[in-house]
């Protein structure tokens, strides 16, 4: 039996568990959801905001994750032409109505403000849930000419859903931080190839700095634009209005969530090295009563030269120097938090003139001559990195099932696989899959600790890479009750 | 007579006004308020929200400005080892009461949500007017030994003041951008420290990114530590709690306001070269009817030659290629816009090996030859940078009176200087002294067109940089009415 994990993929924990004294107490085997919460809290990412449900403090360790993706997303943007805006956060119950269609999701969403000081507003504004209707109408006054095509602007901020339904720090919260791309363009095609290039960016994202492998899949829409009559005039027919193409994509601070049930184990968390606030710590080992006072001074001097030369080749370190705690605990503590790479130093290591390390992604021990640290170090921490992206994919790919019988679908996804199907694409057959792939067979426990019956699965995206062997109009969408035939191999999942 | 300025500085165009199509149809001296607002519009700095009066868009261009005060500032706090955090934008009625004396001020401001969808909240919540009440419970609960301190955080967000007051872009918006840090210390000294080092670093903003002098002065408190029980164990008497000192500092997107004040002229926008999105526009010139296929084609190779040349020097660099304008119209758009430095280049600079360049800042005009566009045009830009910052600051310090008989002081604020002047240092004396100072003389336009009556001064800072002639225990407070001694020369001023 396939231990339970997250939703498309996971890592298991082969080690046995031995909960710390204010460690994580629970295995992500036995109840992944609290193991979740008590990772994210007691690793630092987050506080709960216990003044008002559903929202979370991000604490400097997540933020340095996100601003770790923000600076390198930014970057590629503005390669692309993309440029910054700051729009505000309110949006008047008249955009609203002008965007029903694209808002009625969000209706029961939204938080409304209704008062200012003691007065009440003529209009009360919303929060924004998205900013598709607060920034259209000036798309609609700025853009006048198929010159002014493309219109890229993104912009980072927080956005507001006052979800119903149970919330989960950074998976899902009732504010969260995202960026918010809005784009015109002049033609399908130009707003197509936009979107496989920031599909490929948030790819990047995943891959390269969270080392959580993806499944390269599609979406996109020509809907906005006629809601808020953007037009321009066609270049090839003098007169003629064309609607221009529109593209939103955005990256929210969901992603974090998202890599810490991909890496985390039941220590805690495993932090992959490029998103890592502290990359190494550094610990005195050795040292007893017995220990004199000049060893003691010397190995101290010796350890601050180690932090200097780290330092110095870009690593960011840190030295526990606190007293009055072993170094058990210490290992302890940083390996719950994640840190990637532990140095150990005392005096046999001085004798030897090396460092002792352990790795926190394998358990992996060595030693690293002191005069190579500044390049020895850097590698090392490269090899993790590249190391935890090969162990998650080949999770990931080994629980990646194609199915040609509909029969295995249930029990694939009761033993925590994704699968891919031929499918139809037509929205009502996925609402009967969904019904018909519910199970109570599932072990997952909730918040109650009790085991939880399962959600039926969902499309998740339209593998670019598509597996052979389904032909056009011959092979039958799988869904026993629907007939058609399949359009696409499609991937679908539980979501937990 | 003077002509109107901004608070405390300003810039006075000289040349004659000519008025452009859709360029700045009023002048800074004859009407500052409609002028401010043009500049702002017709440059692209903002545009108005007209769905909800108060708030503003921020278009590329200024957010260009904001994210260079950000990531320059972001670097330097991080040096001091200040971390960056996320709190949520609400806070509750219960943390309010709290934090009563301090949120008093702004309590006529608080937007409230009440509903979320068509549901009434429990407890309403109030989006954040700044986030000392979100944020120091956790303080206590995070801050537990002398060995956390010093505690710092700081996050980059917006805020909501619901002003009833007129509101300006920038200047006074419901919403703004800011960066807020709030930090814990155990000593007043270790806080003291602190708020020198950040004072100096916004002074280095506005010096060197946005060529803006300021005069450094002074604040700081304990009071929050004390409402939120925010203590730590005394390190010298064991079992002894001390509450902490904290500061909270402040930088917003005002600055750009100012900015656009001090430097702006008759003809529009004026950037310094370090935050301008577009340092130099390129433009073709001299091609008439007459001019021949080859020429102009050889005429945009080299033109591209330059802007390859420019960009590999890492000057910011559009080249304007709008066909159906003349290069009259584009000088003008550009000038308006801000640009810093206009490079020309037609048939007879091409003849020559030269490009001919014209200073936004001053008009001056001249040539660089060719091969030497790659060093010469970064240095010009550095010296326009300079220059601007010392256009700024002779006027700054030539407007800037130390006064000795307050018969001077309503002449002198009419005649838009700041004062320098003895002052006891008490709350009611200022009250006094604001009430006073109220002119009629003041030539002010409002919004309306017509001239306002004046407010009275407000004291502005504590000058580090103190003028002789003040003798403890001797010199008396400048007001008529106080009769106290002067604790010190401040610098006092009317605000606009």
């Amino acid at each position: 039996m396939a231990p339970p994990t997250a939703q498309a993929g996971g890592k298991q924990g082969k080690a046995p568990v031995v909960p710390l004294t204010n460690g994580i107490t629970v295995t992500k085997e036995a109840n992944f959801s609290q193991w979740y919460q008590e990772v994210v809290t007691k690793c630092e990412l987050v506080d709960y905001y216990t003044e008002i449900s559903g929202f979370y403090i991000l604490r400097p360790s997540s933020m340095y994750i996100w601003n770790t993706i923000r600076t390198w997303f930014q970057k590629e943007i503005e390669k692309l032409g993309v440029e910054e805006t700051s729009f505000p956060m309110f949006l008047s119950s008249k955009s609203l109505e002008k965007e029903k269609e694209h808002v009625e999701g969000f209706a029961p969403e939204l938080a409304w403000v209704t008062k200012a000081g003691d007065k009440d507003l003529e209009v009360p504004v919303a929060v924004r849930p998205t900013s598709e209707a607060v920034m259209y109408p000036y798309y609609a006054k700025w853009i006048r000419s198929h010159r002014d095509l493309p219109f890229r602007l993104n912009q980072w901020n927080s956005v507001v859903r006052w979800e119903a339904k149970q919330t989960t720090p950074f998976l899902r919260a009732r504010e969260f931080l995202w960026q918010e791309g809005h784009t015109a363009h002049l033609t399908e095609e130009l707003a197509a190839k936009e979107v496989l290039e920031i599909l490929d960016l948030y790819a990047t994202v995943y891959e390269e700095l969270l080392a959580v492998p993806v499944v390269r899949g599609n979406a996109l829409g020509q809907n906005f634009s006629k809601m808020f009559d953007i037009t321009v005039e066609d270049p090839n027919q003098k007169g003629e209005k064309l609607f221009v193409w529109q593209n939103s994509w955005g990256l929210s601070t969901r992603v974090i969530g998202v890599m810490v049930m991909i890496h985390g184990d039941n220590k805690g968390l495993v932090l992959p090295p490029r998103v890592s606030k502290i990359q190494v710590v550094i610990i005195s080992v050795g040292i007893t009563a017995k220990t004199s006072a000049e060893v003691r001074e010397n190995l101290g001097k010796q350890v601050e030269e180690l932090e200097n030369s780290l330092n110095g080749a870009g690593v960011r370190v840190e030295v526990d120097n606190r007293e009055g705690y072993t170094p058990g605990f210490k290992f302890a503590d940083w390996e719950m938090k994640g840190v990637p790479l532990r140095l150990e130093f005392g005096p046999k290591d001085a004798a030897n003139s090396v460092v002792s390390y352990s790795r926190r992604d394998t358990g992996a021990k060595g030693t690293i001559p002191v005069a190579e640290i500044a390049s020895q170090v850097p590698a090392l921490l490269e090899t993790i990195q590249k190391d935890m992206y090969n162990k998650a994919n080949e999770y990931f790919t080994s629980h990646r099932l194609v199915l040609n019988d509909w029969a295995e679908v249930v029990p694939a996804l009761d033993a925590r696989n994704v699968v891919l199907i031929p499918f139809c694409g037509e929205p009502s057959c996925e609402d009967q899959i969904k019904d018909k792939t519910k199970s109570d067979k599932h072990r997952e426990l909730g918040p109650d600790g009790k085991p939880q019956p399962s959600m039926g699965m969902k499309s998740l995206c339209i593998p670019f890479d598509q597996p052979s062997g389904l032909v056009q109009n011959e092979t039958k969408c799988l869904n026993p009750g629907c007939g058609r035939f399949a359009k696409s191999w499609v991937m679908f999942g539980r979501s937990y």
